[in-house]
């Protein structure tokens, strides 16, 4: 179906971008074959380290006339298998696209473009007193990428997730049209919002170029809690209350014991409180110290009087802000190195469903005999479900996987859940979507690729 | 192209639908012929007053399988004419489909069909804690209408718009398929967002038949206070300062001193102060009476310190609140009532460009010697500007409102903004977005029309 790249074709790529640019055979290392989670892999025919949207709006024409698919690849933090060039063809390698262009103080919008890590975005931003609140765990991930994915994060309990902080993006559609959707604008009722179809399209629709981030003013400073629990259940039924009291916290963490231990052995570095079973990390954010200790002593309260807490840790020094943060960011890691081999499952479900399913993940371990460590962002019904393969064969494992797999993705469907809160379809996750979403709605999706990408050149076969 | 209704037709629907709900001929009022401002009319050659979403299955379903217009109606206060049926055929009024199903306090969810009027969803929640934030003018539109839209409001600088706060709807589709696009949860990477594509499609992609709203705490209490300034430029450049300090008023609406007059004469009542010429009203709400003060207390002294304003009246007797919300609330009315006629410009362009944006507004009055009165969101650069005939006869009033609006969405065009803040394009803006967004935007939006109403049966020929 896909025209397989010829001496031509290189020809016509070395005559517009230059050579050391452009990657061939054996100068394409492993990294660019697959994600993060390497679950699934292929080799891409030719990688271009794109500088500029001309750039990309020429490749992508020549590729939509010839039939060659583009795959779009930030850092390749994925988890999902969005960036794997199933079908070969091209990799548009974004990480040189790393300029912040343009900071707009009186709109408060930052314009950049799509190969910025978000860390860098941080730094520049909260050294000018200003605030980007999207907060994913994976900070070497590419602002592009969080785009393409809508990516939560921590944070998304406040301020919600990357969709509601873009306010414009410029992108090169199939036929390497350049366009913008949206404007510098706080509101929009102008037609049908491509902007927000883009976003989390997972390069499928269209390849995002340039992207104007809406900022906040940076808040004076956050302060944690740390709320340890004799009781999952106990600690989850917490969340929906705390939501519905006068506090307004900034996130809500959730973590078993067993998370924190494989972080201990991981990093080689004790967690300040060890001896509990479940643990809420609470984070407060303010523009006023006064604020936020009103806020934390309101939550501390309740914890401790209604809602069931054997004690309550303020992290605020340096060092235990560091210990518990580094273990929180930490986690995915050290699950990963407990184990062989692992894959995940990113469900939300309603937040005051949270603590049935993990019991019911718990359940499933048992079982099926195998390791399912969990954390989440309990403020958002938002989990983040690892199947360890240890040693199990590889037989065993495949059927395991596939088991559990589809006990957990029905039960967040019988939950009014969905199958990804923020780490997005890619390839992995495609079949459970149909599942839940159901036959019209993947045409409908189906009908909208077609609309944008005529000749599916762009990210083949993903998402839907 | 559409199929007239016949008495076969007619005696299907009335197979499904008592009859006292049917409204054929003479018993079609005008007020079905047209919305709020009437700038374009039709009447509809069936009105159907459905109640349920099974009815809207099967008329939707006959209608597309027959080829004649569907047309959703909520309350009729739209302003571009998207609720005229400009091709006969069926209007749904929605008006009864307005119960309040459930309140999901766990997940601060309420489910609500989508005749419910915005005025009562307020009084339900927060009578029972809760909040909604989104807050247009009209009290009296539907929820539906509101999301078809996207409508803004008052309180979006702090809170968003209407997009904000839907996290999952159930739809008709053309073709009768009952479906939900969302889920009641927090976040949400599952394929193509289809819901935010549904929210601000005007009726022309699919009928909303539920929906679930988030919902927050209910602050404590909001403050107000009014800021005169003796010079328009010096009140408008005052907000992105503010923004940009550590305050976060959750609204700020700016009007000059004509919009006051009008509403005086209308409402027959006098505003607590009319010596100056432009005024910024700013709110302050929050979960605590000090966090409010504090936020009043740091506004009002930048205001007087450093932006230039003349006074700073604190609006926070139950008296004096209601002199100035009735009269903000009132301006629309009051600019209406004080005119033949008029029609409107709802162009939203980046905050920091909206005193030039009004300072363009007044060079056409001059310009066209014609009346053009204007208030606006200033916290979001919407503006809405009204273009008074008065007493020009009918042909001048033509060219004369054509050339006006021509001039209005070129500059807004030219500052980076677009042709609706809030109002929705409807078929009265259909020209000016073309205009401004480019024809390959809008062969995407008619092709995403065509996947989800491929014979072009629902709201035909708006929006796009």
């Amino acid at each position: 179906m896909y025209k397989k790249l010829d001496s031509n074709d290189v020809k016509y790529f070395k005559s517009i971008i230059p050579e050391e640019r452009i990657l061939l055979g054996d100068q394409i290392i492993e990294d660019y074959h697959k994600d993060e989670l390497g679950t699934i892999k292929n080799a891409p025919e030719i990688v271009i380290k794109v500088k500029t949207t001309e750039e990309i709006s020429k490749i992508v024409k020549y590729a939509n006339e010839n039939i060659i698919p583009v795959v779009v690849r930030g850092s390749g933090t994925g988890l999902v298998g969005a960036c794997v060039p199933l079908y070969g063809g091209i990799v548009l390698d974004m990480t040189e696209m790393n300029k912040i262009i343009n900071l707009d103080d009186k709109n408060m919008v930052l314009e950049v473009e799509p190969g910025v890590l978000i860390m860098d975005i941080y730094e520049y931003v909260e050294k000018r007193g200003f605030f980007y609140a999207p907060d994913p765990g994976e900070k070497t991930a590419t602002i592009g990428g969080n785009v393409a994915t809508n990516a939560g994060g921590m944070r998304a309990v406040k301020y919600g997730v990357t969709r509601d902080w873009v306010v414009a993006m410029e992108v090169v559609l199939p036929n390497g049209e350049i366009t913008q959707f949206g404007r510098v604008v706080a509101k929009n009722s102008t037609g049908y919002s491509l902007k927000d179809l883009i976003i989390g399209s997972e390069g499928t629709l269209a390849i995002i170029t340039k992207l104007y981030l809406k900022l906040a003013p940076l808040p004076e400073k956050a302060i944690s809690i740390l709320i340890p629990f004799n009781d999952v259940n106990l600690a989850l039924a917490s969340v929906p209350k705390l939501l519905q009291s006068k506090v307004t916290p900034t996130a809500i963490e959730f973590f078993e014991k067993d998370a924190i231990v494989f972080t201990e052995s991981y990093l080689g570095k004790k967690f300040p409180e060890t001896r509990y079973d479940a643990y809420i990390l609470l984070t407060f954010d303010g523009m006023s110290d006064e604020e936020i200790q009103e806020q934390l002593k309101q939550a501390s309260d309740l914890y401790l009087d209604n809602l069931g807490a054997e004690d309550v840790l303020i992290v605020d020094t340096q060092e235990r802000k560091e210990d518990v943060w580094t273990a929180r960011g930490a986690f995915l890691e050290a699950i990963k190195a407990s184990t062989t081999f692992m894959d995940e499952c990113d469900v939300v479900v309603p937040r005051d469903k949270i603590a049935e399913y993990i019991a019911f993940t718990h359940k499933l371990s048992e079982k099926y005999q195998v390791r399912i460590p969990s954390f989440g962002h309990a403020g958002d019904g938002n989990l983040h479900i690892y199947i360890c393969k240890d040693d199990l064969d590889e037989e065993r494992w495949n059927k395991v996987l596939n088991d559990v797999f589809k006990e957990m993705y029905d039960k967040a469907k019988e939950m009014g859940g969905l199958v990804s809160g923020e780490h997005g379809i890619g390839y992995a996750k495609k079949a459970y979507m149909k599942e839940l979403l159901g036959n019209s709605q993947i045409e409908l999706m189906r009908g909208i690729k077609k609309v944008f990408d005529p000749k599916g050149i762009l990210n083949p076969d993903k998402v839907i």
